[in-house]
């Protein structure tokens, strides 16, 4: 094998000089970028289903799952809507070189906070290709360059896709530096970018709880990330039983598969008995397992005992965990013991249980009556969404254009010294 | 030796859950807590002062410098400083809680980002007591957990300080262990910190560069750090002469110890004739040496031919490197170059100038017309400082209590369900 160093090297140094031109670009051109990338994604069409074919043919020899095969095909549709999406991208506000803030100290500085781009961003995923694209955007609007690791199996696909953005940058007179992808498949390779800190600002793994954890225990870079959503809605004792019915079932059976879906559902036991029953009709009409304690079982029969391992739990898929507790606290302390600190609900008229649930959960998202679903970027209305985060630093919940900014102070003065 | 892992993990743990209740505490509560602190130190001055005794034995026995041995002595002023460093923590604004932004969405939901303690913050630091104090003022009134990893030369002083503030938490019947100390100055209790991430959010290092390094490389836990501050000011072509004089004075003689002095000196080539002269009297007279090219030799006499090195070095003292440069773009790529992004200044009347430098110049502090030692929580206003960021992740800058919090979202529905 080849040793892949010094071209990563090369990579890596054409990224961290393309960074500083990227820091500069005015947005007209931004914009410019990106709305010819969605032109030639559409006129590209046909080349880039090709190379996906080659991807496919190797998915299917290798034995890949139909839901992998699935994630990892193109076809016009989607390929539209990619094109659709870097055109939305385009047309979000700019992020960079935004003040964020300014005031006047007594000594007359004006001090300015002033938003800029991170530098140089390593974004590592698994197969669906679309993440190439949308990760390319993002990076390339909020100012940042980006190095690009796709699954191995998407290879051709991400690769054709990337070509499709370089083309772009250098027709526009800009360097293709900075949108990089990573030319290996060898996952040395990622062993090996994960330890330039001297290079890379930030990476984010987007991907199964296995990649993120492999990618969080290695890296040398910050990392942003969210291990899995254990999402919980509690039904108070005060809740519209209608309301939290229709809350309970959008948020498990809408898209189980997603890490916003709720996964474990707790009932104050005063409303058990009204709410349960209806519960499990609906849930099972909607071919959802239901593992519950002893008192859901009792009030949803076709229950199946729940195992100490349910509760906390990520299924992705229509099982839902279900408990009966006694009070708000229980529910809350629930919460913390076994959640995932991603979103959790409450569903109550009552508003000093809503107050003392939005306190004392500390998630990234904190919802009242609305279902847990709504967790998610384009649905708070930020435009678009690079990931979600459940750590603290840096950025938290859902993450748009800003998350991917930090700022720099500028001082204005007149000749001021420190006495 | 004993095995120091149970203590520690034990420590870690009560933090952890220390910490939920941090989060928790009301305004008055934190008030009334750090007022109690501030006025226990100045009762308990000799205590404290014996204790400081023990350190500089030993520090004396084993021949530290006298420059570190002053840092480490405790005085009845110094005493008081910390005092009234504390009782100013406590009138600044409780920095938790506070909704930063809130806004409402077409279907009805109203989307809050509200401000939050990080969690458990890990101090590692080196000889100044006042550190400690500083840092568990800063972190509680955040409403963090913190746990103090000072030197070991002040292991006495730093344990009494600590007690006092663990005495005020018991007194107000909270959990002590919002604010730990490591009892025990084995190195390898920093080791074992550093791969906590399951029970640390944030580590801040402060001292050396050698600490911080070390601190970064090992740790698992987002670190949040600068290097050094290798400042710059840039004397352009157009700079009011009096001012670029009052203020690169100030930026390298005022204190030349700390991280935002001036550590070289760009000068305009077409204001180098004039300028140059009456800068190398001021900072002669000031007992400053002056390292410079061949055009800074011609113009001040007694300066020494600087070598390589001496550009992007952090000298610390009354040492400056000086380069005439032939334009503002070769002033910038030798920032770009040389320097360390913490702040750099300009002095020029020329708006285009600035603007220019503004943009180009990506340090976390850019001054225009202000000497760089004003980069800094307090001359911001921020009323503290836990410590200045060069990193672009999480906080940039000078860092107050808000580069101490994170937040969540809180999403109040009306029983909204995602179509």
């Amino acid at each position: 094998m080849k040793k892949i160093g010094p071209d990563l090297k090369k990579m890596l140094t054409a990224s961290r000089e393309a960074a500083s031109a990227a820091a500069q670009l005015s947005s007209p051109s931004k914009k410019k970028v990106l709305r010819s990338v969605a032109s030639a994604l559409l006129k590209e069409k046909k080349r880039l289903i090709a190379e996906n074919a080659k991807d496919l043919s190797r998915a299917r020899t290798e034995g890949l799952s139909p839901a992998m095969i699935d994630r990892l095909t193109l076809t016009d549709k989607r390929i539209q809507d990619m094109a659709h999406g870097v055109r939305a991208v385009a047309s979000l506000p700019d992020p960079v070189g935004r003040v964020s803030k300014t005031w006047r100290r007594p000594n007359g500085l004006k001090i300015s906070r002033i938003t800029v781009p991170l530098g140089v961003i390593l974004i590592i995923y698994e197969s669906r290709p679309n993440v190439t694209v949308e990760c390319a955007s993002l990076c390339f609007k909020s100012g940042n360059t980006v190095i690009l690791r796709g699954g191995s199996e998407a290879f051709h696909s991400n690769r054709a896709l990337v070509a499709i953005f370089q083309k772009a940058l250098k027709h526009a007179g800009f360097p293709s530096a900075m949108i990089s992808f990573v030319n290996t498949t060898d996952r040395k390779a990622v062993d090996f970018l994960l330890r330039q800190d001297a290079f890379i600002q930030l990476v984010i793994p987007r991907g199964g709880e296995a990649l993120i954890r492999k990618v969080a225990a290695m890296s040398k870079i910050p990392v942003i990330k969210h291990y899995k959503g254990v999402c919980h809605v509690f039904v108070d004792r005060k809740a519209d039983l209608k309301k939290a019915l229709n809350i309970a079932y959008n948020a498990k059976v809408q898209r189980p598969g997603v890490c916003n879906a709720m996964e474990t559902l707790l009932v104050h036991q005063r409303v058990a008995p009204k709410f349960l029953p209806a519960l499990g009709r609906k849930l099972e009409a909607a071919g959802c397992e239901i593992r519950g304690d002893k008192t859901t079982k009792r009030w949803i029969p076709g229950a199946v005992a729940a195992k100490p391992g349910d509760y906390g739990y990520e299924f992705l898929e229509k099982i839902l965990a279900v408990k009966v507790v006694p009070d708000l606290e229980t529910a809350i302390r629930h919460i913390q013991t076994y959640g995932s600190a991603h979103t959790d609900a409450i569903v109550t008229q009552d508003k000093k249980a809503a107050a003392i649930f939005k306190q004392k959960v500390d998630s990234s998202s904190v919802m009242v009556n609305a279902s847990t679903r709504f967790s998610d970027g384009f649905q708070y209305g930020f435009g678009a969404e690079i990931g979600i985060s459940t750590d603290k630093i840096h950025a938290r919940g859902p993450m748009g254009l800003e998350g991917l900014t930090s700022y720099k102070y500028v001082v204005e003065g007149n000749g001021q010294v420190r006495t």
